[in-house]
């Protein structure tokens, strides 16, 4: 029986030793930078931590595990061009470091080294699957950035728009891994939806508990700049939450306030989480992030799994939200 | 059995019938854009083709013929931003259209669509050999255009280094062509591999002689514009043999003249044309692209595969070659 340690352990040591170091350099340095720069690589553990639910044995999920960390790194490299994001982690992004052709040239390598590596998966009849799974959620994360991007440019976001770009944008992928551990370890084909749903609910009850957390945290523990989305303008669910709960004149006043630039970020913030708190929308965020968590729960109790791993699967959850370290 | 000009008629066919409208909009119009624009459909024709010279049927096919041509086209979105080029076919790039960040989603999608496409093949066992066909032959195009950028920025590119990068920016995916073809009519491993060497072969072939039309065609015949590559400073085959052959003070100044720049487009292309003449380079070049040609035909020789068939790949070499309407 494999502890949610070990399996931690196990996931940054399968992503750490994998090599990437080949010709030519200009391809495969970026990839090199982009995998190697430590993490908790949390999708790879998750593939562990499925496979680990329906069999004794998950070193058959190892190749899964590696496939989904260079997928998920992928998305990234190409994200971060679209999203002009010059830092991640602290750390210059790929197309910072290198360029803009070589974050889309690297990102295209990944992908198809993905696909490659579940296909080295040495029970030939299952790769099929793996690789079909590792595509459809490709193609729905690209979905998810679509949407993301088109939000920005739309004044009429509805709260079901956001909730299903979360789904496609994190909690795909997240639901992916949980099912590419559960095909290596042949469970059926209704627990691999049962275990995919679990990740699905629990990443849209994650980024709704970061929207919140953005907001209302200190540097310290969140890690990053407290009411970064305010600043940035972003469509967050408390904002449109808010914008649903408003009318008339002071719908039209908080959007203006929220869609302008402040000289001083400080009064901007304020003001902002001024109106989040009239609204009480803090709490509101609170209880639909809840209400996912406690869809995925209730998927755990579906799965025929001995109690042991379940409770691996709740321990997880509760590391992911914040409530356990 | 099936003609050539069947087996084009059908390729066309097959990608006009491709629907690529879903949601959302902004993810797929470019996708649909790139992918109806016409054309001669090469390489889903070569996966057919390459089919029919083992099979009566080549219906198994068709999931590959689409692959390809969206695996193809997915490379054009991305090389096209890389490359900075503003026009295709006459017709703006999917990133002028739209914009870059929607060329490198749209082209991201396409990856995992042509994945899919070769996966719903319906005989489900030959699946895994056609994606990781697909796959292995994507990293060789990153790998063939991660080197051709590069060479941009040197000045001591080999021959031997240009004609591996022609082969796989280019060849490699003509030979996978073929090679899924031939996979989906249950080809010997030993018949799958001859088949993509014969693609590999004739598109260096295809290419060398691309250099030669570049520089000694009238437009009209040729359809772009003649001294192109001298005007872009490209470092054509016709350039580094050029290059190899000159010693000391004529090298350098060869070397100057190709990549400097003169006010009088015709003037440049006069004075590169004329060193070329003086070093024979077109007749060199034109029996070099014949050794690559007689090296594909030797590889049809080797396929046990009925003579109307082996004429059909010929034929097909003819036509690429420009020898043949």
């Amino acid at each position: 029986m494999n502890t949610i340690e070990q399996l931690q352990l196990l996931a940054i040591e399968i992503i750490e030793k994998e090599n990437f170091n080949y010709e030519p350099k200009s391809l495969f340095l970026p990839i090199e930078y982009a995998m190697h720069q430590g993490g908790k690589r949390v999708r790879p553990f998750l593939v562990l931590l499925s496979c680990d639910c329906f069999s004794k044995d998950v070193s058959l999920a190892k190749y899964s595990a590696i496939a989904i960390e260079i997928l998920h790194n992928f998305t990234l490299l190409h994200d971060d061009i679209m999203d002009n994001s010059p830092l991640r982690r602290g750390k210059e992004t790929v197309y910072k470091k290198y360029s803009i052709n070589s974050a889309i040239l690297s990102g295209d390598a990944m992908f198809a080294l993905a696909i490659n590596k579940v296909m080295e998966t040495p029970k030939k009849e299952i790769t099929p699957f793996l690789a079909q799974e590792i595509c459809l959620a490709s193609i729905e994360i690209c979905k998810g950035q679509a949407l993301d991007m088109s939000f920005e440019e739309r004044d009429d976001v509805e709260i079901e728009e956001y909730i299903d770009m979360v789904r496609l944008k994190t909690s795909v992928l997240l639901g992916c891994a949980l099912k590419l551990g559960a095909i290596c370890a042949k469970a059926s084909k209704e627990e691999q939806e049962i275990i995919y749903s679990f990740g699905e609910k629990l990443g849209i009850a994650f980024q709704i508990q970061d929207d919140i957390l953005d907001c209302w945290s200190n540097v310290s523990t969140f890690g990053k700049i407290v009411g970064r989305d305010i600043l940035d303008k972003k469509k967050t669910f408390l904002y449109l939450k808010a914008l649903s709960l408003l009318k008339d004149e002071k719908k039209e006043n908080f959007k203006q306030l929220y869609n302008s630039s402040f000289e001083n970020n400080e009064e901007k913030i304020f003001k902002v989480k001024q109106i989040y708190e009239e609204l009480n929308i803090r709490d509101i965020a609170f209880n639909e992030s809840l209400s996912y968590t406690n869809e995925a729960m209730e998927m755990v109790k579906r799965l025929s799994i001995d109690e042991s791993k379940a409770e691996n699967l709740i321990t997880f959850a509760n590391i992911l939200l914040g409530r356990e370290k």
